[in-house]
């Protein structure tokens, strides 16, 4: 078992508990009724994106494919499992053995998704897919959530590099798993030093306010801290008074001070009047960081106010008002019967409400109009139109058990810049809308 | 180390990198400087509640107790500070010692907090205290959040069973905590099996709509699950037509079926069909379970309906609107010098918009009303006024370095029972308000 490549800052043996009940006890009674074995097939999608969004963000893939291959059942679990008597012995058994060995194809992770993308395709025995749902679907409810907020600061940040610093805000390892859901959707780096230690995601950080409580007065903290970190540093401004504390750190760093960072008060206002301090105290190149409470609309609104970077916490890991994605994992087909070989049959749950499903094992295609920018999400079951057919989404992911699209971060972080960069204009409007293309239907 | 009392379901070596940059930067310049040993007072607490609610629920304490026992910095972790030149040498050094030795006092887990209320209170050398601001916080943030929203459910709820099933829709071990909370918060049990292997918490589930959509029909399915799990079994009714389920379903498991499950459609309405339906066929004990996107609201206005159990999932986890508490960490007082035994200051950063805080090392009490409800939430520093000595809010837990606070979550869970009850009756109106009780501050 590969404990290396678990989402996690440290090894941890296996993700087969985060699984609700009911799909081991599924499991065991269709054991027993013999049908565990029928080929089936499971998507991930989608009926609407959050209120007012243009686009999704596929975030997770990377974690779904380590959540897989480390989805087995040690003895320490089935200990448990029997102890419970949370399924029987034949049951117990078969997960002992269990490791997935089917096949998964899925939307690359950085990619945008619409309502009905089948962002996530997995297929293989009822028994060894109906297991993968609830991880499957944690990892990409949030991360995806997360990537989304992250996409919008980066589109309203335009150039400015983004800092994450959320992991205050949420739990300990979900914050290392925003941090790296932040990088695909166009953060620079985060505070948090396990996604640093994780996932190779630059770090950054030098002072809180305590530090300067922590001294007799303001210029003892900076010269303290320039002493050590280096007059390239950031010092923090603002817990006092914000001109007296520019005034010193210009001259305790010199003019070559790294950056001062605002964490409170009007900030385009003070960005103005500390970019004009500091300018003319000569720190020309001094940077201006500013870290507090931001939003993609609050991050818009200084879009013309001289500032150099913005750190974002709360509303980055909260998904800036939409904390999860509402994706499902749905039999789609299924064999017509326990014979080996059987061909696969469409499966829907009637429509009741707004709980909608689409039967059929698909395929999924961007259609471009005569500009080559993005027209349509073309989701279909059969054969794929020619015209189609180079422009479709699913990418295989495990092959017969294998993950075969292991890929650097920075892939699905360039792979997010250019699906965008695909939508037509109006998808990186800030304000609510429409899904920016209609998703049509081609079922076969 | 001990490593078993984690909050995680698996063995982890240290929480040491669920932390902040900045934390381990600041003691850097601080052991240079020579004022990391300065004794410091940290205290976690929020300034306001989520707007319009009337109370908050402290979660994660004794997860924080594990958190910090397990803080540590092993090699892997100090060769990659060392590698991403994170500190320099004799910070790693002092690193690499680290154990917390301090104090921390703080509200129990269940109890209700308000604005100001210092929900713990962190005291030992400013490098040993400062190290655990991240993960102290993701951890309270978090557990928090989901408490109160848990609170209100179950209040929404009266008498009726909750069931915590949203671990898909939010990160995989987010949902581990989530489902602790949600106990502690007057949950009943959960569908997470990684919660009932840490926690203990009790664990529900038997079916999704796929598993109907596996077998030829409904019938088929049914008889799969009753002949597997025994007519005690939950069956889900709401995959094709439900009145047509809800006769099948008696038919196959007979009138001593346990419950059926509805997941979609009017829940009122399909909830007083069901029940006359069961009833009518004889099967009178048979319980309703009712799914689909609960919140609170929803809850309350199934009150008048023949439902047995609620099962709720995405609100639940997401905070029902808020999913993270805005609680904070500040350095409150320090050592006046470097002298050993120096007197503490109080120390506040200066107010500046809304980030208000208020310096000095406080006590906390609940004043009661002459019926003997809570009246007020008193914060003070100094003596401790005579009538309030035996309502202090504030609990040792950690007791130079050792905790001492350890209990089994049913306390907890029974702890906010009581601390809820105290409170004046509009409380657990479910319609927005002010904080229910106002906090006074006694500064000494």
């Amino acid at each position: 078992m590969n404990t290396a490549h678990l989402g996690l800052p440290v090894d941890v043996p296996s993700t087969a508990l985060f699984t609700d009940r009911y799909e081991l006890t599924m499991l065991q009674a269709a054991l027993r009724a013999g049908t565990a074995d029928r080929r089936s097939v499971f998507e991930v999608f989608t009926r609407r994106l959050p209120e007012g969004r243009r686009y999704g963000v596929v975030g997770g893939t990377g974690r779904v494919l380590d959540a897989v291959e480390n989805f087995r059942f040690d003895s320490d679990v089935l200990d448990f499992l029997a102890d419970q008597r949370i399924v029987d012995e034949p049951t117990l058994e078969w997960l002992a053995g269990y490791r997935f060995r089917g096949d998964i194809w899925g939307y690359p992770e950085g990619e945008v998704y619409f309502p009905g993308s089948p962002i996530m395709r997995v297929e293989g025995s009822f028994g060894e897919a109906v297991l993968l749902e609830t991880v499957i679907l944690s990892i990409l409810n949030h991360d995806s959530a997360v990537a989304a907020a992250a996409s919008r600061m980066s589109v309203a940040a335009g150039g400015r590099p983004l800092i994450e610093m959320g992991a205050r805000r949420t739990h300990e390892l979900s914050a290392v798993a925003s941090a790296r859901a932040a990088y695909v959707g166009g953060f620079a780096s985060t505070s948090d030093l396990a996604a640093g230690f994780r996932y190779k995601i630059p770090t950054v950080g030098t002072s809180a306010h305590a530090f300067t409580l922590l001294h007799d007065s303001e210029r003892d903290a900076f010269t303290a801290q320039v002493a050590s970190l280096g007059s390239a540093t950031t010092l923090l401004v603002d817990t006092f008074d914000v001109a007296e504390a520019v005034r010193t750190a210009v001259e305790v760093a010199g003019t070559e001070l790294g950056a001062v960072r605002i964490d409170s008060g009007d900030l385009l206002l003070l960005a103005h009047r500390v970019r004009h301090q500091l300018d003319e105290l000569g720190a020309k190149n001094t940077k201006i960081v500013v870290t507090s409470d931001l939003d993609e609309y609050a991050i818009a609104s200084l879009a013309a106010a001289p500032v150099d970077a913005y750190g974002v916490g709360t509303q980055l890991v909260t998904g800036s008002g939409h904390p999860t994605c509402s994706m499902v994992y749905k039999l789609v087909a299924r064999a017509e019967s326990d014979a080996p070989g059987a061909p696969l049959r469409p499966v829907a749950k009637k429509s009741m409400g707004s709980k909608t499903s689409v039967g059929g094992r698909k395929w999924a295609a961007r259609r471009l109009d005569a500009d080559g920018m993005a027209e349509a999400e073309v989701v279909g079951s059969g054969p794929v139109p020619p015209g189609l057919a180079d422009r479709q989404l699913l990418a295989e992911l495990v092959r017969e058990g294998e993950v075969v699209a292991r890929e650097p971060l920075d892939a699905a972080r360039d792979r997010h810049v250019a699906a965008r960069a695909g939508l037509p204009m109006s998808a990186t409007q800030l304000s609510r809308g429409e899904p920016v293309i209609p998703t049509e239907y081609a079922m076969g």
